[in-house]
């Protein structure tokens, strides 16, 4: 028997009002009675694997030792693998598709030690379809990690090489004008974007956020390097290390992407304020390197 | 002393937005801090009971030994009984209103076995007003349950052919048209079905699936016979066999129930999609058995 | 060492979709691992101390002993305190900013004993920013205080009067009309006032509510004094005595606060029906006592 696990950490994109997440957690408790479950998200939305992806990256170094069952899945069904990735030691077991899911946070946490697709169907459920692999494969492949079933147990080895890839889009230096994307937008309407307080402390304060709107017009914002939220006046944005340790735009009780226009994924062009008053050298854009620093989101390219 | 329990699964229609989840829990942890819950959901939609049973019935074949609280309870503060059902010799107890919440997910778990009003005081909490039974009632018979008082202590025995029944459409064959009813539509938009596979195979695929629009004209729609949601081509719309084991109408990656116009408690009517292709004998459409088959939903009459 | 803690509270802004919520838990279980957390809501409206301030309040007398983890605070990384509040002889301790957010729910729990400010960072996480007090200073207190460390480890003393007091509007009695409240609209749509029973007795039933339209025209409308919701007939609104003990204006299986355009906030004005009938005696409208007893509500002035 192998290590015995007693946590393991959840994010899908069932959202709550099924009774899919009760499930997944109903067949952990009946299988592996004393784990404990702990809920990242559930809201992720719909087949988004990018998006399910960053939030698991952005908790990674957050997680207690033990098993992650993440799962946004178009592909359920069909061909795309069922994986199981043992990171840190065996500190942690990463369960779900292999569809670029979890890359990005095994990445963070030192990359992938182990890899099984999960074939053993001794240690998966009968299914009346085969919709639900959250409640049929992966919750009975976590719970019996959990209950010190090896990984080796669950199906054949993997090169860890060949799991599909996350993809990230590294921030674009083009003149002095850095080519940024938005990550993330959170319930409070801060915008995340690929680029960390490095790439934009040479622009000084304030910046230049340049936004396009749908009917292809261009706004440029002034946008004010602030510590937090509070530090913003009335009807100002502000870009603040957020604590991931990302530059998002902001603002102070309100919503910054509302105001701005801005959703998950949109185009944002940050450059110096006054065209006038251009620095000799353009401001460094390397984007930011991957590896184990506490908060830091996937910000490379393929992890 | 009875038997002692350590999972409470918890279904309620009181959301999350307020916290009267969180006091339920609560009071389970201040009476009973052994146990641990799993939450089914709480977003079944407010005052529907009919949408309550089937989401529990849903779940029912996957839940743990222990008890569930299921509470959609617009009736509560009159006369309808509070209830405690005993189930599979003890293994399970279910807690909740008498109005039809709890009976298929009691039958499909193999009937009731002992039933109680749950009428004595000294198992509840002193309410300040009559609104709330799930935290004044229930949370304490199960929490009390779960300490091992017996079931009889609860208040008097009832008999359960006398409890409630679930009501549940049956399919209903008129020629070789089948005429059926969407059960649940999900996060996802796919419209489950109260037919399973066996009631549409004899009609080959694509079939034709009948619509009628609230103008009261009716569309025709093709509905592919596929085995996952990734076989759909985009456009299509398919015929799944669905993580429970009956026919869901579903789109790749887009909403079903958006692209039809579809709705729990809708109609719909299934036949051969070539009127001049008929089957000399029609398709048999004899609904569903209730049993303890793994993920069979309710779909009989009275249960 | 000081006492140790099993269960942690949590209420926040924090929302389920982002990952905010599953990382506080990430920190409690790897940090505390033999707490187990019960979420009160995490779905207060973003920002809205007052609101949030409220919801803790109504939980507060059903708090199991342990410790209290609240989160609505727009001051995040500005000089506002981070505080833990030890209540009842060490029973709980609350812990979250000090800005009105647990005044109410430590007043109606016997008052702040022992206070603390959050200074001591040997408590605390390495943060990339200081936008995530949450998961940098409030779950780590509360890990490190529920492992035993006592409140004095975590910073120096603070005077319990001069934490910031919570603001609640007390009803207001001109001529024998009683100016009152809308404290909370819950999911079902009844109305809370800052009202109980004894305030509107006198009036005798039906009451009059005035309602104060957009348009700054009042309707005046007829309500039902009643038990529970069922006892009001189709198009009728009722004012119930709710599970916390105060008056709710209500309808049966239809939303209260839809149908007469009510939210949290608003005015409404109380008075007898008949303006003929008006007793000798105005009715005494002395709002509501702090104190303990079960399932008050704060109403005071500063608590």
């Amino acid at each position: 028997m192998g290590r015995r696990y007693d946590t393991i950490c959840l994010l899908t994109d069932y959202g709550l009002v099924d009774e899919f997440v009760g499930v997944v957690k109903a067949v952990l408790a009946d299988l592996a009675p004393h784990t404990s479950t702990i809920d990242l998200t559930h809201d992720v939305a719909p087949f988004d694997v990018r998006a399910g992806s960053l939030t698991l990256a952005r908790a990674s170094t957050y997680l207690p030792e033990g098993i992650v069952v993440a799962v946004v899945d178009p592909g359920v069904g069909t061909h795309r693998k069922g994986i199981a990735i043992e990171v840190a030691g065996g500190a942690g077991v990463f369960v779900g598709p292999d569809n670029g899911l979890l890359a990005p946070a095994v990445a963070i946490v030192g990359g992938a030690e182990r890899v099984v697709e999960l074939t053993n169907r001794a240690y998966q459920l009968d299914s009346p379809g085969p919709t639900f692999a959250g409640r049929d494969v992966f919750a009975p492949a976590a719970a019996h990690l959990a209950n010190g079933v090896d990984l080796s147990e669950l199906g054949p080895s993997l090169d860890p090489s060949l799991l599909i890839p996350g993809l990230v889009a590294l921030p674009r230096l083009e003149g002095d004008e850095l080519h940024a994307e938005v990550l993330w937008v959170d319930r409070f309407g801060n915008c995340q974007l690929n680029v960390g307080p490095d790439d934009v402390d040479a622009l000084g304060t304030p910046i230049s956020v340049g936004v396009t709107a749908t009917d292809a017009t261009t706004d440029q914002i002034v946008v004010h390097r602030v510590r937090t939220f509070a530090d913003l006046g009335p009807g100002r944005i502000g870009a603040v290390v957020d604590s991931t340790g990302m530059i998002a735009l902001a603002a102070n009780q309100r919503s910054a992407a509302s105001e701005i226009g801005l959703a998950a994924g949109d185009s944002v062009v940050i450059g110096r304020l006054d065209p006038h008053d251009r620095p000799a050298s353009a401001p460094r854009a390397t984007g930011v390197t991957l590896g184990r620093r506490s908060g830091t989101p996937p910000a490379g390219g393929h992890q």
